[in-house]
């Protein structure tokens, strides 16, 4: 990490309200229909209106609050709040869907006096089914009336916008520049299984550092191709994920695109906290047991590392192979050799961790017993050199395990809170 | 099927040698070190010379057998003899993993009174270790004393190419020309799992038609293309897979590049035993309990057909879900729109066999039952009409159970003889 002049950094915490200005609630709309009290809608809401910028799915199909967002962005550099609910993806849901949207939006204006496009929305949660807009209504009530600056809604927000998820995932960075002090929170709903492309994401970031809006949505794009798109290792998206960032300016400190040192500053707290959500989304996927950093080197170019990385980290029998412990080399060798890149097996170094397991294609058998050491963890790291040029990558991966498998293989076993495909 | 004039079509059987002047040999060479009896070596020979050709991995990673034979068949059309081995893939083994590919070859041609440059040769198993040269070689000289016209020698060539496969794998078609008749047999072992990408398939096809190289070459390709490179679900490939085709003419029925019917009739049963092959081959998976057909149509072309029907075939959540007997559609949308060929959502069509899931983008909810018992079979079909064109493909899939993730999570635990990587 660069040296930043007074950068504090927390996890976890009271998530977004722990920046200045921005209210939080999370309550129980029960929009799965199972009356179980769980906290399933979430409101972000600043008074001060809030430059904001989006990173949204790539996936042809879209759900109906992303078209709804990508609209209203094209539209709008600033607005107010953000309402959420899990529970319902409101993906694949036609022209009701598109209705169903626009009326979260509206009812969420209506209950914090402003106009329906002051209001972003998302949802997570099952595809394919209509949501309860009755419910989400009265939830969106409820929600406006427990908005309260503090603990209670910034934590019920984290716990409101979880799926499959078994722990809220949030942060904050506080920033002293020279013209004062800012902070940059951040929320996160893991995909339940990362690698996989169906797992929504859903992250919304915080600050309280006036920027505008142009500058933000560069900073935004930038940040997240080098944190969450670097979990979703196949680099395929779900029909929902979107990142959200709204600044509200409540600090009075600017960043502003004269001053490097302050886009710098800033752009360091962004990447702290995008990354330590993604790393706790990994950490906290379906059933797995170990967290993996793939890094790619000496490749042809950037682009040739990651379709590298993402062909280890992909692959079903390099991911059961580390849930089984087996520091099964030949799997990685043939991950990476059907990447295309033009490798050359006689120029590769491979390491587990800082041990040698090939030097120029020539496996170092020796070390074999400190490589099933390392692949025993529940964390460690593939290192792949296939010097050939200066391209690199590195991806966030995990294992596979038959409770993956058990926990995915139906919506009517298992967990039913935990069957969403978001 | 075209209609063909007077094609027979066996499947299973005695394999290679249900082909005029093909003998085969299968012995046990103990090359996994085992002691276990277990066949593993095998000796496929003509000694007529052989038309042949062959297609190969695309993988950076070629094993050592792969190169060996992809610079024979550079400089040679015509030859006599296959030696394979089961239990190690000689891939990943450096300098002396290509002489002990020659060593093959070379003991295979003194055994059988021929030169090195007559015998091709095959390797199926772990990556990433050096072949036991010496019990091979051993191997080879039982091999060659055993073969035999006839059942035996063709049954225990089957069985001595298996790795994880639970089946041996063959057929013969036999084809009526005016010229006489002629037949096509073929033999396979498994790709353990299919879809990912390291399940080595070995597949040999033997004829006694006549057909030169030039043209068996072309055939070979096209078939492959249509047949077992439909089952490879992401066209990636292992670091050894290979499909041989022998043609020794013994049959004295000519195909020739200028008799069309003849070349139909030829490519026909040619297709017919790939196509059986193929489908052995996933219906034989590493521990799945169903096969899926994903076709896809309506496509702008048949490259973004393949894509989605990729995309749908490999997705590790629909994969899971095949298996837990849930329709959930949801998740097929999804891979087809991180495919990324423009798929509007609007226009899809969706079937479970022939039940109608979506039409134009609306889900019929009323054909729920019917859907949940057509994924419930063990062999089902998903066909998915993009409405934007007229391009289509077909690929076999298969479900993704906690058994094959207990299966290969490590080379330590369940049937040691079922945990190579090929």
């Amino acid at each position: 990490m660069k040296e930043i002049a007074a950068m504090k950094f927390q996890g976890d915490g009271d998530g977004l309200t722990e920046v200045g200005g921005f209210f939080c609630s999370g309550v129980a709309a029960d929009v799965r229909g199972k009356r179980d009290g769980r906290l399933d809608l979430g409101v972000i809401h600043s008074k001060r209106p809030c430059s904001v910028a989006g990173v949204f799915t790539t996936n042809d199909v879209k759900a109906a609050p992303v078209n709804y967002c990508m609209d209203l962005l094209e539209r709008r550099n600033t607005l107010n709040a953000v309402v959420v609910n899990s529970g319902n993806a409101n993906a694949c849901t036609g022209s009701k869907g598109d209705r169903d949207a626009r009326v979260m939006a509206a009812e969420t204006a209506r209950q914090l006096d402003l106009e329906a496009d002051d209001v972003l929305v998302c949802s997570t949660g099952r595809i394919g089914e209509q949501l309860p807009i009755s419910r989400v209504t009265t939830g969106i009530k409820d929600a406006a009336e427990d908005l309260a600056e503090g603990i209670e809604g910034g934590r019920n927000f984290l716990r409101a916008i979880l799926t499959s998820d078994t722990r809220t995932k949030s942060c904050v960075a506080e920033v002293e520049s020279k013209e004062g002090t800012y902070r940059v929170a951040g929320a996160a709903k893991g995909a339940g299984m990362i690698e996989p492309n169906m797992a929504t994401m859903l992250a919304f970031v915080t600050t309280d550092a006036e920027v505008e809006a142009s500058l933000l949505r560069q900073l935004l794009q930038d940040v997240v191709e080098e944190t969450f798109n670097k979990i979703t290792v196949d680099g395929d998206m779900s029909t929902n994920d979107t990142v959200l960032l709204l600044a509200n300016g409540f600090s009075r400190v600017k960043v502003t695109s004269g001053d490097a040192a302050g886009i710098a500053a800033f752009r360091e707290a962004l990447t702290r906290v995008c990354r330590y959500l993604a790393e706790k989304i990994v950490g906290d996927g379906e059933r797995i047991t170990k967290v993996v950093e793939v890094k790619v080197e000496g490749a042809m170019d950037d682009d040739a590392a990651e379709r590298v990385a993402r062909a280890i980290g992909n692959s079903m029998l390099v991911k059961t192979s580390w849930y089984g412990g087996d520091p099964n080399w030949g799997r990685l060798a043939d991950a990476a050799g059907y990447a295309k890149v033009g490798l050359e097996f006689d120029k590769l170094d491979l390491f587990y961790d800082d041990v040698p397991v090939l030097r120029q294609g020539e496996p170092r058998i020796r070390n074999r017993d400190k490589w099933t050491k390392i692949v025993g963890r529940d964390r460690f790291s593939i290192r792949m050199n296939l010097n050939q040029g200066n391209g690199s990558c590195q991806v966030l991966s995990s294992d596979l395990t038959e409770g993956y498998v058990d926990f995915n293989k139906s919506e009517t076993t298992g967990d039913p809170n935990s069957t969403s495909d978001d």
